[in-house]
């Protein structure tokens, strides 16, 4: 398969050439970033949208900087001050916005997979900034990005997943591209949040902490949504700190340079303890620095 | 009359060489959106504020969309992070804003006529993005170009505006505009919705669509505001789709080659069936289209 | 003391020299705003975040139109929009935006003092635009400027603060910016909003609006914030009105030549009279226009 660069809907659209070629421009980008004069002209003149219709601060201002630093004119959009109130269909709306001169949406919705059934009527580009609980690539390729930045390589490393993995569009899209870049995949949840049906995935299932970060390199914590129905799932959120919740004296089980990630934003004492979070194992920040790298790649290889 | 150029209220304000020439630029503002580029340094420097003080997508990103492309900075005020909520009049707000920089206003507003009364105090220019019932010129150019676009000319064409003509500034700003060209003007709807006076505009009105529309050059459908009290003036929305909504066998009255007009958002099955506006008839998304490069001959001309 | 161009949160960071300094840059920046082309390309490729915890009109818009004109970058971020409903906290929002690129931070929040405690954990540069009622002291540069720009200077000269001292940031960082310019400054307001604490700023406090203004160079009236419980501590909006509103009858205590300022908005017939307020005295639109050349010459020293 080779990617057609019109959509990145999924981990599944890339090939591994595709996913070291991200990469590789990342690279480049992340020098960008870090110049006094944050700003090239590669693609003047063209035109995002960014459209959300769930809240977002990182994934919505990660690529409005990742825009502006290639001279890519936004335009945001959110549910609140939109035509849908007035009886618009979603695809209507896009279909109007696409009219004026949009090169390309990043779209976040909560509707998993329907990015797949819009992208069969629109003419512009596509870039998917999380579907549902179905996925979030490019959140995926910069957390491998920022594994192979810290540890030199993906491949034969223990990577485990640990958290609400059943809602999580981040944990599909890392599972997917972890195995894709040949890492050891593990999972860790209570089992209310981690179904069988995951070792469709063919990563190994734990349901004790302990013994699924043995000699991790990489434990990725995922956010606990305790805004939506947490309690259906789980007693309490202290048991859940309790059992799963990432703390310092469990770390010992793992390597001595396990690094801890999170996509964000972190719930202190929740899902990951503070002294975990910023202890010098913790690349949470250095995530949120090379996703801007990683989508200023994306954008470019799509648009250039 | 000649356009002073530092406001655009009213199609009143126009004259028809003034409307040739803006549909004149149009044209090659239209080859800008079709480049890979799109973006042009023509206004660069120029500072625009966008004031919408009701709900809009198309009208907002149009005009922002359209200032991008010609380099124009852009600033964005919504009633709900304003300081209107802190006792501040409306006239205070502009004034303020008009000192910080803006060299041009776009305005919407619920109450008609307002920017009239505005204008003596401001220095800035302005452009009415709609006005309560009042006026929305620059929907009607974008209409009247989309017209001339398509059958070559609107001289003596049969044009029938249908629905809810009472509440539509989209309708008195296309009425004034299509008779100022010479079309032949016809106004349908429910008798509630459109009151006798309209014959003052000089004007056919029908109540009964399938003679309104016989042998007619243009249908422009528009939107039923059912967000709005609507059951005040019509039983019910199905009553109204049954005798006003335009629908597939309707259109046989009408000529071959009519085309179908919407200023958007659409409801599909409200005022329009779903395989009429998705026709080849349909001209509907043509309009989006052509409302940036109206808008971008507007500011052109007013900032130049 | 040696302003180090990475904070500006008080007055007290700044000494006369960087203060004159500050306005000698001024002066140039109002000549670019000015210009048919309000652009330079000074600060290209910098990034400006503005965090706006408070509802804000003027300020927001006045450090956004700054940025534009000097080619700076902005991106905003509102509570509403914000991850902050997620539970991170304020911190950790900080951090994760400071590692998108951004160089500066623009921070309105309700908790005074909060960007002192900030500022040891960010790299970034921080302005404070208000801080619940400490300071707000880029107001109260652009104050000061205004004063110098009307009277030629402001040392010796009497500056009479009007209104609700006691929850006002603005007349915190007026009085001791003022102060260390050494004009002559007095307080006037209801004893209930006007503590004796006040007498400590080395000031003279008045309770009776006639003897205050006596001889008055500049009447500086402060915004009665009437959505906040206003009643907590004034019997009425009338009363207040008729005790310590600024009328034109009232104006002949002053000095003939007397300036009106107000950081606004104001409450015409609250805490100023429409008359006082549209009167030739009056400064309040060229405080708002100097308030972007003062931001501007503020983010030059600070990024350059």
């Amino acid at each position: 398969m080779m990617w057609n660069r019109k959509y990145l809907l999924s981990i599944d659209d890339l090939s591994i050439d595709d996913i070291y070629e991200i990469f590789e421009t990342s690279k480049s980008m992340k020098e960008i970033i870090k110049r006094p004069i944050k700003k090239v002209p590669t693609l003047r003149g063209k035109n995002v949208c960014l459209l959300f219709y769930e809240p977002s601060t990182r994934t919505r201002m990660s690529f409005e900087n990742a825009c502006k630093m290639l001279s890519i004119d936004t335009i945001s959009f959110s549910r609140e001050s939109s035509s849908l109130k007035k009886g618009e269909t979603f695809l209507d709306t896009l279909l109007n916005i696409e009219k004026m001169g949009v090169d390309l949406f990043v779209i976040r919705h909560s509707s998993s997979g329907i990015l797949h059934f819009l992208k069969n009527f629109l003419n512009s580009k596509i870039i998917n900034g999380g579907d549902g609980t179905n996925e979030h690539p490019t959140q995926a390729l910069l957390d491998a990005f920022t594994i192979i930045e810290k540890k030199g390589k993906i491949e034969g490393l223990k990577i485990v997943i640990v958290g609400d993995i059943l809602h999580s569009r981040v944990a599909r899209s890392n599972i997917k591209l972890f195995k894709k870049l040949n890492a050891d995949v593990h999972l860790c949840g209570p089992s209310t949040l981690l179904p069988k049906e995951f070792e469709n995935f063919d990563v190994k299932i734990h349901y004790d902490l302990k013994s699924a970060i043995l000699e991790a390199d990489v434990i990725y914590v995922l956010r606990l949504q305790i805004e939506r129905q947490f309690s259906n799932f789980f007693p309490s959120i202290r048991e859940y700190n309790e059992l799963f919740g990432i703390k310092r004296e469990i770390l010992k089980y793992a390597k001595n340079d396990v690094i801890i990630m999170h996509p964000g934003p972190i719930n202190r004492g929740v899902e990951i303890d503070s002294d975990v979070a910023d202890s010098n194992s913790s690349v949470i920040l250095e995530q949120v620095e090379n996703g801007v790298a990683i989508r200023m790649s994306i954008l470019y290889h799509m648009l250039v």
